[in-house]
């Protein structure tokens, strides 16, 4: 039985954490956290998320002393902003915890990367090299020693789950960008208040076009320079991210699917469609990435959904946890 | 040709009420306005509602001196916030202008109830007796000679029209309170960040249970009565309000059809449903109340739908305005 | 281990009890069916419902022979058209299957109900008598024994788990009817293509005032009349019910909540608000009945919640079955 | 006055048509039909649309003899499926009228084009050649004298709107076949029953990919190829349009910009965003394409939004008809 901490439990992915590690046979929650500051300081969790009354009726309490919270503590989620995850994360490391970080504080390991995208300079570069970015699938082997995990978030899973097979394979013709573009439900966002964000103001609209975050992190860990225009979607939760690209001459529909087959057939939380390309709403709630395609000629559409929230955060962060102590990779999951 | 100005110009109704007063034929809109403090003043209209670029591209002004602002203006609409209605409107009333007041600052008579429901003290008792409530239907004659208009709310508007007809008929058996079961789209709560309107936490959700300041706006004018029961909806315009009452003894579904007949068979934005009933949709974007019921023995319910941004405000600011200076009720309307 | 059959699995209710039984310890699934001349006959069931992909991969067979079918199955649901239940139920019941039924077709024990409402003579008057009325909080003793459940659908377990505490109790005053208010997401119509259920139709309105077939179950199995007045929700899954009624002279909100707590402090799938009522959002997607309540001098409202699909109609079949044969109340549900 | 018939008067395209040309001070509506099998057949139009109660009122009869229906009339719109369009066109036009067609029935001049996409052989080869393509901003000059004008629909409209000015000027490179990816509101499948239509089945999805009948239709216009992604999205009204390009080294954002301000500074339906790029909600019941860009490097980005019923079928046709007759262009649209 291992001892976890969940700091950062009152937004989304952080109840979808708490649900999740309650019914872990091996897990023990032993303390949910938010910031001193917050006004949720000292709420019961089922009262910020009340779908998880009588679920998970623990109290949300006010993160202090990093040295005492960590005292017995085996693991440590951080469901926080960049800049308190990249604070928190070699607190708790240095406390012998191993820390799975779901913020971006970690994803990449050039340092003016976090200049110039997150507006902080770096303090941990040591880390930065130590750190196991946690996209499941494609890590296994280096996730079983890792101390810090860096899980990645929505839109790069699904990108980088879509598109690895075809570069690992050399599928793709690199005189053209492959050209992402991704939906998002509205919890990508966050769980706060802002003018943006309220029901009425909500719809579909493309956002920081050439000019998110995510664009460099996913094109780092690819390889490859990428278009990537993110969307802001009128539902809550899920990704949709439809991806062209061009294929090098002579690539069949055949090899494409070999090429996902083989990534993936032994992937638990990858659904590929061998007809048809999926739907949010069949991912939605689940922690599967859906992965399906066509192809005419050089070109390729590649679509991959997921639940945002889950596959995009919380479930990867329990599949790289599970794969990191040894226990089935869906515990818990499914 | 009348001088207007907007006060408020950049909540939801505020918008509607440029746009609608923008094509009005005898109306020249002279200036919009927003509180001095507003992070929005000095941006285009057009800019926080982009529906109206290339329709209403006027600047929204910080209000500074209402004594400058009045200068030349013959039409005043307050889309402010309560209290800001209450300081205003005297002072424009004081520069000569035709108030109407969004606001629920002079809905009802008795002070007391600013207190108890509004939390400030009412300083204009005078205007309190003044006002004419400008429920459109019902107040023609007295809105001809009206400096302050009092236009009711979304609640007050479908649930008064609903009921008085009834009420004014006899119909309706006293021994049993009319249950108002209304719900509203998100709107309702204005243009704000908020945690409560952000979209992932919007969910139908009955809210303040027999304690909403407009159970006793309804029950003054209506002269019963009544328990209201508002409901939070997932969408974002509209209200649709079912009414639950018993009805005298002996009283038949085609006396209730004679009462809504002689009441609104000659008033244009009222629509009475013969068979069935009124759908949301269905009047969402227009500037209506439609109303159906059915009867059974000694119950009655009866089915009122409107635009709470429209006839539950700015298109019932502009029908009242319509009326007070004798032009066509629903000009530039439909 | 118990062998089930799930006839009418194609449905949402029918998928949602697959995803259960699949993961139930004790229960084999031998056989999803659909009826011979559906064109869905032959499919995967995660073809039909692709959120079922690698979880239930089964396929979905025509029902030709019951007898056939029935070979070796020790308990079945039917999740099908009331008629087809009415046919069906006894031959599985004569080939020693317990039986539970999701369709109306025994729920109500006088047979003119059925000619009325359902629009079918029921030919089978003994089984309307030994039939259990499966509202699980309520008929835990009854379940044990039964071969036949008839498990109630969504508005009727709403409505009654809210009411029944306070009838039981003596605590309505039964000069007024309850006012019983629901608002139903889409999927309550069933997964079929209707001109109605088209998304772009699709929005908030009554429907079936005073005649919905609802109304008399509900009053039925309560003992008192009552007004039901269901309203078709744009959204696909959950019920909220917003019900009003009048107390007895002295009767207080500490003797309600006294009602409350005694009917369902032991009981796991219906959660009581002890402050607040609750959201729609947070009961979607779990086998829950939430319930809250406000009393106002004479007058209560109690607000119950549901997933239709699910306490509305496959959990609590899953909740009578674990009950009936002793499982965990909650195994595999939660 | 111009006395007008709408044939297919019953979708939503159709009903939108009848507002506008009710309130067209210089046209006549003689008639509205639907196809004499039709269920509808002897409806009013608003009790198909009661959002057009007390609007258009007018019945909806059996289209029988064309002959006859054409009496008088001088302008006939085809609100029609593709095959019906075909069918009556060539009569109406022989009997004087001049003819608006929304189908895809003449839209392209290559008669295969309708065999391989459209699954029907054309029997009109002369009219494929007579017949104007009416979208509106680039063929006023052709519009002013056509007798057929062939209406393109919603994803041609914003797509071509987009490219057009980059095309015109030269500024794509075509070493790369620009990428449309756009998602539809469920309105544009039609006002009709299909499982896939249904509430509970829509979400967001990509469909028909590479294999779209819009997609030879914009390359044919545009005189280059495309690759066209169309997704149904959870919203009934409006298209967001996202393509990204390529283009030629050395020119600029000013560049991509003067193109745009060239060719629609003047066009009062089209609403260039100089900051920024246009979200849905904006557009949708208006009667405008809205467009916003983004460069960076050699990419261009592309944005384009408009309500598919409205510029994408029944307002462009009304500003075909404007053109062509030589009203303003927006009369009856704003």
């Amino acid at each position: 039985m291992l001892n976890t901490l969940i700091v950062g439990a009152t937004g989304y992915a952080g109840a979808e954490l708490a649900a999740y590690l309650n019914r872990h046979p091996h897990m023990n929650i032993t303390g949910l956290t938010v910031s001193a500051q917050s006004a949720d300081a000292g709420k019961l969790l089922s009262d910020l998320h009340p779908q998880l009354k009588g679920i998970v009726d623990l109290p949300v309490l006010p993160l202090k002393d990093v040295a005492e919270a960590a005292k017995g503590v085996d693991v440590v989620f951080l469901a926080t902003a960049h800049e308190v995850s990249h604070d928190l994360a070699p607190q708790f490391l240095a406390a012998g915890c191993v820390v799975f970080d779901l913020s971006g504080a970690f994803r990449v390991s050039k340092p003016e990367f976090y200049t110039e995208f997150y507006g902080f300079e770096h303090q941990h570069l040591d880390l930065l090299d130590k750190a196991v970015y946690g996209l499941a699938e494609w890590q296994a082997d280096k996730l079983k020693d890792a101390q810090l995990i860096a899980v990645p978030g929505c839109y790069p899973t699904a990108s980088q789950l879509a598109l690895k097979p075809l570069i690992e394979n050399g599928l793709l013709n690199d005189s053209q960008w492959p050209v992402i573009n991704a939906t998002s439900g509205v919890s990508g966002a966050g769980r706060k208040a802002t003018l943006g964000n309220s029901f009425c103001e909500v719809s579909l609209q493309p956002y920081k076009l050439f000019s998110h975050r995510h664009q460099p992190e996913i094109a780092e860990h690819l390889g490859v320079p990428v278009i990537f225009t993110p969307h802001l979607g009128n539902f809550p939760r899920g990704i949709l991210a439809t991806i062209t690209c061009r294929l090098n001459a002579g690539v069949t529909e055949e090899d494409v699917a070999e090429a996902f087959h083989n990534a993936y057939h032994d992937k638990p939380l990858v659904r590929l469609y061998t007809r048809g390309v999926p739907a949010l709403k069949d991912v939605v709630g689940l922690p599967f990435c859906d992965i399906g395609f066509a192809v005419k000629g050089e070109h390729l559409i590649v679509v991959a959904t997921e639940d945002n929230v889950l596959k995009g955060a919380s479930a990867q962060a329990v599949q790289c946890m599970n794969i990191r102590f040894g226990f089935p990779e869906t515990q818990s999951l499914l």
